[in-house]
């Protein structure tokens, strides 16, 4: 196959993604949304949301691996971010997918996707960091608008959320800040999140 | 409302692009597709298909036109490619849902992403040629896929795809020919895609 052969059948391989339902509802509560739409609402966040970034940040990059990052689930299908058993098998079956999905494309784009997919997982530069609050906040805004359904529903506790938001103020202090105040407190109050640590606790994460 | 309380509201408001259903199917044909889905596939295509454009493109730019081109649709809905009456009409409701939706936003903000949207809908820069390409191929691609459904319930004719594509050549040469060889071709000939223009000016438009 050219390579431009490989590369449109990479773009009806991914078509699929838009099928892979994650558990966050849109605002409106109608449905769940999809990773599709997901990762298009996830780019729309970094170039609305870039000057909030607590480290300089190529903005491309960020982009792109946003776009990208949940191409595996494919394959592995959505993990819900608070399913234990799920998220014990989650990195075996991503890799699994990650080896036969980008290999779809030339060698060269192979390996350049499989790189960024990569990076988004260590979290360890600040493209990364970044992209991964933008992936743990905009669920939070979509749960916030649909009065905390998907909350509700999974029966979510605090101390899940601020373990899976470890590292948010870390990317960025203000988009973690803006969660906190303006989101998870008003759901703790209306008991859509459940309050399991105590306050002192909860104020020491969040600074 | 503060800078970072403007986005999240834009954020939430752009959700709304996830029930905003085009005319194209997915490709196993099981239901149509939408905007923020279509956006994100546009994207991806830059991201996977810079190297075919004719000129020299800043990739960025790019993504961040494909990204919002339809935003607008929130209040304008999507208009068929092939809908004349809808078409009559198509640019004032669009200006309109322009005004006030990019608004939303900080003001610097609501001019960056009106001058994107402008520069995409004008079609004069190497960017926004290269983001018209996307945003034709795209659908051909999963027409394509989906057997042409849309097309066979369109009743879609080849004079109607080589006015779209006018200018799709002067975007990528690579990708037109693509389209026309691979695609196009094979769903005349099936009788997806009505034969309406003798051979001789077919060839001349694609070349």
């Amino acid at each position: 196959m050219s390579r431009i052969e490989q590369q449109m059948e990479f773009m009806r391989e991914i078509d699929g993604l838009k099928k892979v339902e994650r558990q966050t509802y849109l605002k409106d509560a109608s449905r769940k949304e999809n990773d599709a739409e997901h990762s298009w609402h996830l780019a729309m966040m970094a170039l609305l949301m870039q000057e909030h970034a607590n480290e300089t940040i190529d903005l491309l990059h960020v982009i792109s691996m946003v776009l990208i990052h949940d191409i595996v689930e494919l394959d592995a299908g959505d993990t819900y971010a608070y399913d234990t058993e799920g998220n014990a098998t989650k990195r075996e079956r991503e890799l699994a997918a990650a080896e036969r999905i980008f290999s779809i494309l030339p060698e060269d784009q192979a390996k350049y996707f499989r790189s960024l997919w990569d990076e988004f997982e260590e979290e360890e530069t600040a493209e990364a960091r970044f992209a991964h609050v933008l992936d743990n906040i905009q669920p939070m805004i979509l749960n916030d608008a649909s009065d905390g359904k998907a909350w509700k529903e999974h029966q979510v506790k605090l101390s899940q959320i601020l373990q899976r938001n470890q590292n948010t103020a870390k990317g960025s202090k203000a988009v973690w800040k803006y969660a906190r105040e303006q989101i998870l407190e008003k759901h703790i109050a209306e008991g859509n999140i459940l309050l399991d640590v105590p306050d002192e606790k909860t104020g020491s994460v969040f600074c």
